[in-house]
Parts: C-alpha cells; structure tokens; sequence
C-alpha cells in the first residue's frame, strides 16, 4: 500500500480527486490518496503546489518524491527541507494550451488586428502586413514550452529565432545561446517571446538596456513569469513608442493590482495568467505514471535540476 | 516577339510594372508590356482585372490567354465575349496571407481574446477556453485556399472538418461533400470559415435556415466573398446571441458603407478586405510562368472551368 498526499491548494481537490483516482487506478498499484494526513511519516508520495498547505517537508521522512503539479518551480527549489527528488509538471495540455495562446497572440500582432477590433467607426483601415515569412519572431527560452512554440510559429513560415541558456538545436529555428546570443537575439526580434524559467540570473533579464537593444516598434508577449520584465523600464520603453505594445499574462503580482498602470496603458493587454492552465485530465496522467516508475524503481520524469533552477 | 497587355486597374501598373519586367525577363522571351493598346489585335496575353479598362474582349483576335490577376473570377466568368483560356491567380503569397489572417482569427475567437483587448479595465477576467484539440473548426471550400487553411488548423490540434461541392480528401481533416454533407459540416461548426467561390449556387448559402443549424454560440468568419452571407438573416441571429460573433473581410459593397450596420453591431468585425492580397512579386512570378508555358505550348496552370464557375 503506497499512500499519496495531495498537497495543492485545497479548492483543487474537487476538480483533481476524479482524474487522479482514475490515473491512479489505471497503474494496479494499491494506494490511498488524500488531501491532508494525521502522519506525515506514512507519506510516500507527495502531490504538491506552492499554494497548497506543505511547506516544511522534514516531517515526511519516507516520501520518495515531490510530484510538482505547476510547470514553474521557483517557489520550491530554494526549500531547504526539500531532499527528496522534485519533478515537475510537463502535460501534454499545458504545452497545446501555450502553444495556441502564443501562436494566436503572435498573429494578433503580426496582423495587427487590434486596430480593427477597437476600431469598428466605419473606417476602411487599409493595412495590408507582411507576410509572416518576412517577419522575425524571437522565442526566449526553449524548454519543453518555448521550443512547442517556435516549432508552431515556424510552421505558419515566420522567421523564428530561438534563444537558450545552453546550446540547442531546433529544425526550422535559428538558435543562439549564451550572452552575446541575447543580444542578437534580441536586437532582431519584431516579436519577442518570454518564455524563460525564472532564476536568479533571469530576473529582469528585459531591462532598459536590452529593450533598447530591440528593434523599433517591436512587440512583446509575456506568458513566462512576471519577474522576466523590468516593469518600470518597460513601460518607460512604451511610452516612448520604442516598444509598441505589450501583451503580458504573468505579473509580479497577481491577480494584478486595479491601480498597476499596465492596467490603464493604451499599449499594454493584460490577459488573466491563462497562457497556459494545467488541466486536472491529462496532468492526473503525468502524475500516476511518475509514481508508478518510483514504485517500479525505473527513473521518474521531469526531475528538476535544482541548481540551475527548473 | 510577343504583346502582352497589362489590362488592370491604372493605378496598379506602378506596383507590377518592375516585378513583371522582372519575371518576363527571366523568362528569356522576347516581349512588349504594356498598361494599353492601339491594336488590340496585335495583343498575345491579357493580363487581366474586373477593376480593369477592359471589358469587351472580342477585339483580342490574336490573343492565347486571359490571365487573371485575382483569385476571384466570378465578375468575367459571364463574360460572353470571352473565348479563349482564362487562368486565376493561385499565388503563394495569397494563399500564405490567407492561412495567416484566418489561423490569426480563429485563434482569436477560440481563445476569446476580444474580452481582454476590449476590457482593459481591472477585472482579472479568469476564462481558461478549451484545448484546440476540443473545438469544432469548420472550413467550407476545400479549394487552394481553404485546403491549406484547413490543413494549416488542423496542425494546430483544431478538430477540423471541410466541405466541398466535389469530394475531396485532406489528411487531417473530416472532409464532406454535397448537400446533406453541408448539414453535418454546419451542424458540428463552433467556428464556421467561408471560403468558397461565389457561383449561382453558393450566393446566399448561408441563409437563416443554415445559420440556426448552426450550434448556439458559434463564430462565423467570411474572408471568402461577401454575397455568400444572406447579411439580414446574419443580423438577425446576431442580435439572438445564436451566433456569438461575426468577423467579416468582405462585402457586397466595398469600401463597406459607413451606415451599415455591421459597422455598429457589438458582435461584428468588419476588416477592410485584406485576409488575402495579391503581392506583386510573387504573381508576376505566377503570371509568367503562365506566358511561358503558353509559348512552349505546355498546358497553363490554374485554367478555370466556367461552367463550374471557378
């Protein structure tokens, strides 16, 4: 009998105790599944999210795993009770979700629709883009989430350059890697894509410096994480007219604050960190097949890499 | 040597003027060009718009070919003077610019987009849409356009189906054909694309009795040809909410008149004809190609079937 501790937030329990009972059952292990325990001691494996109720994990002296339910890590790799392996969640629906909510973002941007869909006044608004083989779109970051993205946008023809900290490779990308890459990276991008875990070194990684390094007019799409952008920097890059507008899901803060003038700023779209939801489905899936290779000794998925953070 | 007119709009001989010496030229044919004739009878190949100063060809006696500059042809196919081989553009350009404009759409309605770019307000509107692989997306016309739109969808996980007069087969996509297919394509559409060609049978195809056939709260985007929409019965199932939202390119009257009441419906988008334009560089490409095979006395590419209409 293995006994598994649900430990996200606990309004998600009723929309995850169906799928992952059904996952579960599906590997023939024997095991309890519960939202809270008496006997943190009997725990094997813990399901966990940063809002959820777990956040000294010594007590759980048998647990083999921390199963992540988020794709972000950031809020748990620096725990210093975590000494058991922690996974994180890489779902097939949280990869197509980025992925169409990128995809469509871009085209909003590359064909300019916005001045159609506020601007319905009986104006015959003449604006024929280029074609998107004549556009260069830069991905940052190309993890299991940038690098969907850049395949998808490469597919409608755009020119996609790719940005990582280490070197890859990515059939129909131009990847660059490491600092002077950025910079190439970046100075080339009409359309930039914040898509980068966030570490330490990533931190305001778009800060005046290298918004000042895009090229005129550029457009930037922030599903990644909020601390990804120098907030003031980029609004003083708005204002200016350098950047022309900002689509941002992700926020120091969230929900954003009513009074954050990204709210109020013509040039800025907030959308409500929907960029990319884990679905309770096929994340219940990732999750029972991790502990059925940890029960079966075989090498559990998605292990995070705590010294680079993700 | 060979007379080809340049019989479009005046004002667009400066665009096409350069690209067509260019691609003539490659050709390594010995020809005139030029935007008029003092001798229609000394005329090889009519390079040909509706918009154009020609309407009666039967003073062309030498001519071998009518080449169409636009993928429409319904405003010559009735023409009675014409007697010889007419062709229509298929130019890769337009049909990348039609995939682009029309992924861009459908991705916009499918992840609800408006309800962030209209309400920059300070609600945390939270609406996480389904996965691609969730929704309905129909294409009707399966011809160059709207195959490679559909396939072009379908690589984005949209679950699509296409309808065409004739059968037709496109991997991917759940293709129907003739009048009962039209039934079930509509029937499944929560995002309904028209691209067919306008002919005496599909003017008027999305009439009342189609649109309530349609599922409650689907979205219909036209990029194909204005008349194909009956714009009362549209308007009516609008202001019932049965259709959730229309995006429109294309009209009976263009510039669309700034008293129609698309302009003002909150439910409709009006674009101003620009899903798919015709690039100069890449026609005159297309346009030569033709010229060149007609010398060569190979068969021209993209002829039309009058009868058929397109």
């Amino acid at each position: 009998m293995i006994n598994i501790l649900f430990a996200a937030k606990p309004a998600s329990w009723a929309d995850y105790k169906t799928p992952l009972r059904r996952a579960l059952d599906d590997t023939g292990l024997a095991y309890t599944l519960s939202p809270e325990t008496s006997d943190p001691a009997s725990i094997d494996y813990i399901i966990y999210a940063p809002n959820g109720p777990v956040t000294d994990l010594a007590p759980f002296i048998r647990a083999k795993a921390v199963l992540g339910l988020w794709a972000g890590v950031e809020r748990i790799t620096d725990n210093k009770t975590l000494k058991i392996p922690l996974t994180r969640m890489v779902d097939h629906g949280l990869t197509e979700g980025m992925v169409e909510w990128v995809t469509g973002h871009t085209l909003r941007h590359h064909l300019g629709m916005d001045r159609h869909i506020l601007g319905q006044d009986g104006e015959w608004r003449k604006y024929v883009p280029p074609l998107a083989r004549d556009r260069s779109v830069a991905v940052l970051g190309l993890g299991e989430l940038g690098g969907a993205c850049a395949q998808a946008l490469a597919a409608l023809n755009f020119n996609v350059l790719g940005w990582s900290r280490r070197k890859k490779s990515i059939k129909g990308v131009t990847c660059y890697h490491g600092n002077e890459g950025l910079a190439q990276t970046i100075s080339q991008a009409e359309i930039l894509i914040l898509l980068l875990p966030l570490t330490s070194e990533t931190e305001n990684l778009l800060n005046e410096h290298r918004l000042a390094q895009m090229p005129k007019g550029a457009f930037i799409i922030n599903p990644g994480r909020g601390p990804l952008i120098d907030d003031d920097a980029l609004l003083k890059a708005l204002d200016t007219g350098h950047i022309s507008h900002a689509t941002l899901d992700v926020f120091r803060i969230e929900p954003l604050p009513k009074t954050h003038a990204y709210w109020t700023h013509p040039s800025v779209t907030v959308t409500p960190h929907i960029a990319s939801e884990t679905r309770p489905d096929s994340s219940a899936r990732v999750i029972a097949e991790n502990i059925r290779r940890g029960e079966a000794g075989e090498p559990l998925q998605h292990v995070v890499d705590r010294n680079a953070g993700y």
